[in-house]
């Protein structure tokens, strides 16, 4: 079957402006990044399928027949946006036009969300498509759906199989495993024509390790929620009293099927994110979504606050720390004020609030974290991006029958962490630790940018979701406990990478500052002197003003909801 | 072109016994191992082309025309080995009839040593057959080369390249990742029917990671010698004095070019072992050498070690040990006493030498140890076998023009090492520390039981390169001299793999041990009493008889000689 990409035949009259402007430094190569080459048309038989196409060539700009985009200019980069909202809910009508039925496959946290913000939205815009839940004979879930309203009754709930063969848009809202052993099975069950919907590259990149594609009669388009499921939910409930609220998704369209207009895919994936809430959404490609979404996790969003919060708690205790001093100065510094800062008033103003003193000590910390942590982040890239990190899971989950994985909440460390909880009062913010957080932050953030993820993405999956989440999430229930309860994905990840971090950080970052191997050179300080004028920081800035203006983060008794779609499955 | 395979041919009429009596236990599936399964013989177009053979296919047992095998039974499987030594040598001229020029490339730790043996062996054979160095133009190695002997002038000294066209055996022995760099180069200038040779399995793992395979009209064989390229020279010089010094090797053939007996290339492998001086010489293929050699260095013989003495450092000085018993209740104990022991006497003497309460502490830990290890080294293997190991290297080796790799020398501990080197006494062996070591160990060879090595390879990956040569080389050096200063392989394997073994020893075993998590279980303490009768025992003490009765330890100058041949290229 001859597949057509809505963006392979938009090229002829689409630039994107690239990010000509990134910093330069150790952090990139000399070559600087170059707008994307014009792609050829080839709308033969020989035509490239989808998969051919490279991720910058994915990311032309979209055309939308229904909704309205925005140009932002982030980081010196332009973007364009869709905002949502219940007052563009009657382009929904639009949107969904032809779709009778939108099967949500799975009830486990994206699924009950999804399914009733759609339904709702569909009343609400007087959209007369059809939301069928669709889930395992004997599933335990099916008393939950039923309890949401959907049932077998109104017709609104079916055996998965069956639902798939049903629908014209199919929700896939299963775990990464499900999703790796069962796929080919799904994808033999939908309709010619049909559109596949995922909220997590990961199937894509599954397919990538094992050589295979999507099935190329079917268009295939992605919507992440930038949050976990009940928080997909609960902000879509509050939304309705003040409007804007929600959770912001990244949109994707990977392949449009045959005979179907370019731009309809783009429409039904942005109708999908207006419809469950978002307040903005804006583009990316399922393999960006992927690699920035293992990766970030592996990285500053868990792994990296991991193994740093470890060898920073040793690095003091080394130095006369008593437990409970090593750990607010480590763990208690990055979850609670730091994160704080950063989510209130951006990176810098971290370095700005402090005094002459303490900048130094930020700035030597920062200098000698950089490269280390850098070292670290761009192996685990590289390992997403050729698939190894991915097979990893796929093995690992394997093994779990064998040899189950085990809980890393039992070391001193986090036991230290429970007392300190409890008797919480005003944790300052370290200089050091602060130094050496934020600089890997920004080796994260240099990483994704050289990479060629967009501001919007890298801002999410560095900054926001770390310290407006992640880190409130810990903060109120530990780091340890955030480890052993996250989605498998997750949770191999930052076991992998936290003691690869802690290692590299202990024996490059340290040895440098306390004067071994040369010390901090000039090359180092170079690191630091960017991060002052580091363009990512406008780019936080607006991102921050893009958020919903309703508080997401936890509440003292540790509700799980602000931890993102990603991390629980 | 079409091949045949020594083996393919032979399938037939040879069976191999192969292991039915391995423990059972946790550390492996519960389907036994069966013997293998006869291969069909397709002798037509459509035959199996040789990298389709499976491993155990490859090592059905060898004929060799011109040399005696011998059997062996090792822990309950039997092998056949060949013996060297001088007495052997007349049989050269069977083995290399035909061969008129052995071309050796590269000038580095293995070039040097087997361009001399081969000479002088064939020399003492009167075999005809020319030795020729092949070096890049301008090579540093050229003045070497030419005061070992190996000039332009009397035709044993040439452009590499040249070297190539003109050598019926073609010996590479350059280093991994010049290997995965020039290999097609150097392929493209065999003559047709010539047997390509290498020191190390590691090209074909290369090649098996994209997607590639030999040339079909060329023998490919391969001679693993059990210690670094100054021994192999150093001990072949003192077998002239003693008949039998010399260092192990095992062999492989992985392909035999179309009209080529299939024996030759057997022969070809064995007789350049026995020019090389090896005592013994055991079978292997390709892929289970690079699979054993990588994976072993990441575990017990490196890597492991490393993340153990990390780990164990830390647990003392937390329980209120000081720095310097911390170092020598950890790292002194494993490479001193727990070696020496092992190297003589074999695994379990270090338990019989123990009274009563010792014996406790060991069996808690070895309990506790055995499966958070086996987690690790399972996930370690899998990933050699999957290519992910060796990717990783790859990218990690293009990434160090940008961020060289750093040392890790400089930390705390390692400066600990160096003081107590310094004021060395006896040290005695830490049961505790001992019962965590030996776990790992025993963990790593149950990961090979498992997947089919044959017990020489496992004994030498696992046990005899520990103690006679690595940890020896340490205990003079320091780990840290060690890591640093090994192959590029090796080294990035290390501090990849050490953070984990270190990690989730904290995390998993010592929190076990001390009583979290339900503590040490009864399944735990299965583990350990398979130890006790593990049938590797027996295996380790018969390849102890077989190794050279030369010493080969370091002297307290501490040279580089005892290192094996993967670990400094």
């Amino acid at each position: 079957m001859f597949v057509t990409s809505v963006f392979a035949t938009r090229f002829l009259r689409v630039t994107q402006r690239r990010p000509d402007t990134w910093p330069a430094g150790a952090g990139r190569p000399a070559t600087p990044l170059r707008p994307p080459q014009r792609a050829h048309l080839h709308m033969t038989a020989t035509a490239p399928t989808p998969s051919a196409l490279s991720e910058r060539e994915r990311m032309v700009v979209f055309d939308s027949q229904c909704f309205q985009k925005e140009r932002v200019t982030l980081a010196g980069v332009e973007e364009y946006i869709v905002r949502g909202g219940r007052d563009v809910f009657p382009r929904l009508r639009c949107a969904f036009e032809g779709v009778r039925t939108v099967g949500v496959i799975g009830w486990g946290s994206q699924g009950p969300a999804q399914a009733q913000n759609l339904r709702e939205s569909f009343e609400a815009a007087g959209v007369p498509t059809v939301v069928k839940v669709g889930l395992r004979t004997g599933s335990r879930s099916a008393a939950a759906a039923r309890a949401a309203g959907f049932t077998e009754e109104n017709g609104t709930l079916g055996e998965q199989m069956q639902v798939i063969r049903e629908s014209d848009l199919v929700l896939l809202l299963i775990s990464d495993a499900a999703m790796a052993d069962s796929y080919k099975q799904f994808e033999s069950a939908l309709k010619p024509g049909a559109t596949l919907g995922v909220s997590h590259g990961f199937l894509l990149g599954h397919l990538d390790s094992i050589g295979e594609s999507f099935r190329p009669d079917i268009s295939v388009i992605l919507v992440a929620p930038k949050g976990m499921g009940p928080s997909v939910r609960r902000l879509y409930v509050q939304g309705k009293e003040t409007n804007g609220a929600g959770i912001n998704c990244s949109f994707a369209v990977h392949q449009v099927a045959t005979g179907q207009p370019p731009t309809r895919a783009v429409d039904l994936a942005v109708g999908w994110a207006v419809a469950i809430g978002a307040p903005f959404t804006f583009q990316t490609t399922l393999r960006n979504e992927y690699r920035s979404d293992i990766f970030g996790e592996r990285g500053i969003l868990l792994g990296a606050v991991h193994g740093i919060v470890e060898t920073l708690f040793r690095r003091y205790r080394l130095q006369g720390a008593s437990d409970e001093e090593a750990f607010l100065r480590s763990c208690e510094s990055i979850t609670g004020p730091i994160s704080q800062v950063i989510s209130k008033r951006g990176i810098l103003a971290v370095y700005d609030d402090m005094n002459t003193q303490d900048r130094k000590v930020f700035a030597e910390a920062y200098a000698a974290t950089y490269t280390p942590a850098l070292d670290v982040l761009l192996e685990c890239y590289e390992d997403v991006e050729n698939g190894s990190e991915i097979k990893s899971v796929i093995q690992a989950v394997r093994r779990h029958s064998r040899i189950p994985i085990g809980k890393i909440d039992g070391t001193h460390m986090w036991k230290v962490g429970q007392q300190v909880r409890a008797r919480r009062g005003n944790t300052p913010v370290d200089p050091f630790t602060a130094g050496v957080y934020i600089a890997t932050m920004m080796a994260q953030i240099d990483v994704l940018m050289e990479k060629g993820h967009v501001p919007s993405e890298i801002v999410n999956e560095s900054v926001i979701e770390s310290v407006d989440s992640l880190n409130p999430y810990m903060h109120a229930r530990g780091v340890s406990y955030m480890v052993d309860n996250c989605s498998t994905t997750a949770q191999l990840g930052a076991r992998k990478w936290a003691p690869r971090f802690d290692y590299n950080l202990m024996q490059q970052s340290f040895v440098k500052i306390d004067g071994g191997d040369g010390g901090v050179t000039a090359a180092d300080r170079q690191h630091f002197e960017r991060f002052l004028t580091h363009p990512i920081h406008q780019a936080v800035l607006e991102c921050c003003k893009l958020r919903p203006t309703v508080d997401i983060a936890l509440t003292g008794s540790g509700s799980a909801d602000a931890a993102r779609a990603g991390l629980f499955e």
